[in-house]
């Protein structure tokens, strides 16, 4: 992240201004009550704000960008706030008790808080949006948060079902996560006054990070310890979400029956921490993380290439380094790509 | 409702206009998946459009209502589309399996499904003010859309309360209901450029309506058969939810301490059918079921002064009407005010 942020001159400052406004869209009157906690734990939990941050530097390619600093801070916090929402209504289907090592809304206030919670935080979105009169973005913000309703149940009808192809997983993580990606740097460019071209290359290159970033997140479900990434491991699995990994290794002859009757033990209500053990090693041994990484480093050269064509070099290095530290598990897991479980 | 339709001329085609309307609202592509079955089970649970009906007679009061015809049926539609999500998040906390007789969308699908059916429809509202750049609509359904989720969480954190005061009641129905009787209100008569003065005074019936509505069916909870208004009796005792004639018999001290006995054995697990039978005839016999029909009343005349003092006979009277039915239990139910249980 420093990395990135010292490769873009003013990314910092913005980065600040977008948490700023994330903090004063979701501010509410009513300090006392069961809402105003709710949000302050929502506004908490909030990540890493990578999708800000691609919105911001897409924006570095548009001419207007210095002018419209104020309206791409705000468009930032509504990606954000987007995402945020998606998080609270997701928890509620996976029944997370972790969400990057807090529990989540739903965990500490119910079901039913979490619903309103992030209804409430749609409402501030549509609010913004109306005030602010930017219809064209509302328009597009829609059209992505549709995607994702798409996406999200598109997962829950794969749900526990070892036949899911990898065509209905790509479709499926396209709308629950690639889609604001892409949108988030189609936002930033387009407020920023890029031209056509350009807003295109960065939407592709915003699908591709996108796939990226949601591949390696399958990947880190394999590996990663509870209090670094915030969940426990083999969640995905434990709640019937069989992610690329997974799915490669279902297809290889040696090892799916097995997999397929360790699927069909586990179950909604127990989980069995040994078969999950098991089914890791299986998944490591057929070459499903091998093939998971292949994809990534597939998109990643995919991006790279694109990047390469855009103008202006300090935004361009912008988004090599996200490329370049999405291809690095250094400091989040150590994945065992080549190497025993 | 035949009734205000002859009262009203062109109304009863503005109501095919705005179910129309709805149906192309909430169509999607993906005719064939999860999604698509999803909303066309919630597009049949929609309800007798009080809300849209009293937008579009809302708009007669306003000069330009005739050539604002086709915006007033299309924000009848949104408005409906708000009320249609908003029973579909709230059914999922209230684990009610029938809504207007027919199974809810999470019963049919399961939480995860309802969520983001609500998500997908909250979507197509943006999509369409964002479009139409309906962007003082789209503050007002915001502001309105943030109320509910207000009202909702406010009648959760009263949940299983005993103690829950008259006040807290009043404000979370205020959230719940009424707030979005009045933007219809406001919604009809602004587009059709009624007058400020008049704008206030609609909303103010729209305020009453919405209180008689509400507490209509806080007492028709109490009595109605399940197929006739589609809900079980008794559900929002046993849902911990304590509705006006409850408030006012927990005040009463001969009654009280029963009533509170059994609201403490009664709980999310198991419904205690004949505790709830008690309950209710205790409910009645506190003056419960007066208390609240003399607020009814109350709003009644309240309403019905105001509509006196507005212009156009024809939209006047159609508020008449409509006041004049919330008062009518003829057809749902008998209420047994006077009489015995």
């Amino acid at each position: 992240m420093e990395n990135i942020l010292l490769n873009c001159k003013g990314l910092s400052a913005e980065l600040s201004f977008v948490d700023n406004y994330i903090d004063e869209f979701l501010r509410t009157n009513q300090e006392t009550g069961a809402v105003a906690q709710v949000l302050s734990s929502a506004r908490l939990s909030r990540g890493k704000m990578i999708r800000p941050l691609l919105l911001l530097i897409a924006a570095r390619f548009g001419s207007r960008y210095q002018e419209r600093r104020q309206r791409l801070c705000k468009l930032g916090a509504l990606i954000e706030i987007v995402h945020m929402t998606s998080l609270i209504h997701d928890d509620i289907i996976d029944d997370s008790p972790l969400r990057r090592g807090r529990s989540t809304v739903q965990q500490q206030y119910g079901k039913d808080m979490a619903v309103f919670a992030g209804d409430f935080m749609i409402s501030r979105v549509l609010r913004l949006l109306s005030q602010e009169r930017l219809n064209r973005e509302g328009l597009g913000i829609a059209e992505t948060i549709e995607e994702m309703c798409h996406g999200e149940l598109g997962q829950m009808s794969c749900r526990w079902d070892t036949k899911t192809t990898i065509d209905a997983y790509l479709r499926n993580i396209h709308g629950k996560t690639v889609a604001l990606f892409v949108k988030a740097m189609q936002l930033g460019a387009a407020a920023a006054g890029a031209n056509e071209r350009i807003i295109n290359s960065l939407a592709a290159i915003g699908e591709h990070i996108g796939y990226m970033f949601q591949m390696r997140d399958d990947l880190l479900d394999f590996t990663s310890v509870a209090d670094q990434v915030g969940k426990p491991v083999h969640r995905d699995f434990a709640d019937g979400i069989y992610t690329l990994p997974v799915l490669y290794a279902f297809a290889q002859p040696s090892y799916s029956p097995r997999l397929k009757e360790i699927a069909a033990i586990n179950n909604d209500a127990v989980r069995y921490e040994e078969f999950l053990q098991e089914m890791g090693k299986l998944v490591h041994q057929s070459g499903g993380f091998e093939f998971c990484q292949r994809q990534i480093d597939n998109h990643a050269a995919l991006a790279m290439r694109q990047i390469s064509t855009l103008p202006v070099q300090e935004a361009r290095q912008g988004l090599s380094r996200i490329v370049e530290q999405l291809l690095d598990y250094g400091e989040e897991a150590h994945l065992p790509i080549t190497g025993s479980l």
